[in-house]
């Protein structure tokens, strides 16, 4: 079957919202970054930046000229040359840009996952007899597997939160478990699935008034929700690089550890690059007593390559406009679910006030797993989630509200498609 | 001072050395891999391929496509077309290409000192009351510092090995201290200083006598010098993939696992990628079963891809004609050292005999780091090695002959004008 046969740009609710959509794309001042991006043949609405942001119109170059011109034609020498420090110069861009860090408390090294770990160890080692860590049930996959094996490891007990799903952690949640046993509160800033935010600040706060140490897993915000880690005293934080940074798969992610815990709190994979001179091949292990001991092995230099041309485009457009673009994005994508979807039964399971969702809103319906491969092969590109639920992640840089209300009106396509 | 005042080629020792280095590559039946590589501009000799091995002609490229075709155009959905697959099947090209591993048994993944301690990890935590750990002191300090680290965690012994540094780790060295007691033993096949290649099947026989675990760290063995791990019987190892795999500066290494280990020894860093179903995002982890538990996070995509067209090289070129070449040209280069550096009190640190070492040679003379300095401004690449050693790596499918005999003219050339 085709779309021709039913001419839905002409329903007036399509053309209101396609009107709003335009209207708002006009008066974006972030509208000229929209050109940085590579096209993608074939594809009318790429929702899924925050799972994979694109890649930028000249990320290939970066990467042929940098096989030709540094690792091709200064071969080793380019490690004294730049790439050493690496690590700590991304780090501190991405603290500066969209953490707010000051420098030396962040680094790009390994995965969210393996940093997870080496903060959740390094935390547990210091705890004076603190047993318990504070986590959400329904947190992604990986900070959940994680924090239980670490608790089973140090023999620790996981404190499981289970907030309502929609709106995520709050507050009281987290204060009802709170207590002088609690080693670590981990939790993340934009829920997965939802996209409620976290109050930062607040819960900050409250695991310090019982002395716990907070961490904060900022993998759906490192690049659209701005942070004031060092204001809010925030501990540790993590975060990847290959959504709202446009990394490319599997980009290394981002570790803060706040300057005064640095030289107390170790992580546990004692490779070379976290010693205090990497190159004096000691018989000892004298652990750096700076940012650089959350390293282990190599940095994975052409992984950190793509990340920086995002990082030069945050850095004009600012993390604020950013964020006022993505408010302005998921607005519209509600106003097009309530209006085009709500009458098709699909439920809404993300926060209706803007400040308190992250880049994405989540959408459901039974028929959404079938609708999904639908799309895909459409070239209209959203997430599916587990089980029946729809992810439109916004990504203000490379997002247009006219692709938004595209992708809304995709999705609504589809669903009738279905019915007739 | 310049270096034309000396006609050094008419020297009649450099006349032979050059004869016989242009009549070993007018017979070398790999020559014609040498074009395959990119041209580094102003580089006579690079002999550090074995910290870092050289782009092929065509990397850049195939990172540029990679960007504008596949993450650019398929966008998340690659995940599902290719990458997921992306490090078991790249583990099991290596295995099958370089490690003599079935399939099913080797990923690529993290870094090797991330690697390292997983397996480490996994080794102990199935020890039966095992409490040491054999590790040889003047191994790669990643593996020392990591061993110790790990040794302190879980409550281990590390019972250290001192042997002779030339020669490195032999079978009776082992033996010495191998016993019931004796959980793990942890060595790198060729050291990284002298080369001395360690015998993998007798050393794996008489760990396996006394009921332990054997581990080999084969960083500067993979794709010079052949293994049969799985007739060997080795329980564990890993590896790097930017040195005779030239995949670029910190790509992501390798693991293998023994088939018959699989399930029962596991890594205790679960990310959602080692869980059984990845995607189901269930409650409780349940580790995958096979060789995919040993990852974390999600794989360096971008990272791995350099590597694929150096495999492409290696399995055209086979592993048993590499180590032929590697053998000739450390041959060539112990001659060029006896011949042009040896009356210039140079002291050979490697074994003479070519079948006791890997693909590199070290030397040794006090003025080294300076001559290293002075060599690495003139285009002579070499790779320095504290106090006073340096590294003459040869990477038999981008290293000639005569390229080889240049870099130790270079060296003779360097300590001569010192001398003046």
């Amino acid at each position: 079957m085709t779309h021709a046969d039913t001419p839905r740009a002409t329903r007036p609710a399509d053309v209101a919202l396609l009107d709003t959509a335009r209207a708002l794309d006009a008066a974006d001042p972030l509208r000229g970054h929209l050109a940085a991006f590579a096209e993608a043949p074939g594809v009318t609405a790429y929702l899924d930046g925050n799972s994979l942001g694109r890649p930028l119109r000249d990320t290939a170059d970066t990467l042929a000229s940098f096989v030709r011109d540094d690792w091709g034609t200064r071969l080793i020498r380019s490690w004294d040359e730049q790439w050493m420090a690496l690590p700590m110069e991304l780090g501190d861009r991405i603290g500066r840009l969209a953490l707010g860090a000051a420098a030396g408390q962040t680094v790009v090294a390994d995965s969210t996952s393996v940093l997870l770990y080496k903060l959740m160890r390094a935390a547990l080692a210091h705890a004076d007899g603190r047993t318990e860590i504070v986590m959400e049930a329904g947190n992604f996959p990986t900070d959940r597997f994680l924090v239980a094996g670490v608790a089973a490891e140090v023999g620790a007990t996981v404190r499981w939160l289970e907030p309502d799903p929609v709106h995520g952690v709050q507050l009281d949640d987290v204060r009802s478990v709170l207590s002088e046993r609690t080693a670590l509160v981990s939790l993340s800033n934009v829920d997965y699935r939802s996209g409620a935010l976290a109050d930062v600040p607040a819960i900050t706060a409250a695991a310090h008034d019982v002395g716990a140490l907070m961490m904060w897993d900022l993998c759906h915000s490192a690049g659209v929700v701005p942070m004031r880690l060092d204001d809010w005293g925030v501990d540790m934080a993590v975060g990847c690089t290959y959504k709202y940074l446009n990394g490319g798969p599997g980009s290394p992610a981002f570790a803060y550890l706040r300057r005064e815990h640095q030289g107390i709190l170790r992580q546990p994979i004692h490779g070379w690059w976290s010693a205090a001179d990497i190159f004096a091949m000691g018989r000892e292990y004298a652990p750096a007593a700076d940012i650089r001991q959350l390293l282990s092995g190599t940095p994975p230099v052409t992984s950190m390559l793509a990340m920086q041309g995002m990082l030069d485009l945050i850095e004009d457009a600012t993390i604020d406009r950013i964020r006022a673009k993505s408010v302005s994005l998921t607005e519209l994508a509600v106003r097009a679910v309530d209006e085009l979807l709500a009458p098709l039964d699909v439920r809404l399971l993300s926060p209706r006030d803007p400040e308190l969702r992250g880049s994405h809103i989540t959408i459901g319906h039974p028929d959404f797993r079938e609708v999904t491969q639908t799309l895909w092969a459409e070239g209209v590109i959203p997430d599916f989630r587990f089980p029946d639920g729809i992810r439109l992640g916004l990504s203000p840089l490379s997002t247009s509200h006219e692709e938004t209300v595209a992708g809304v009106r995709a999705v609504r396509d589809a669903l009738e498609a279905r019915a007739r």
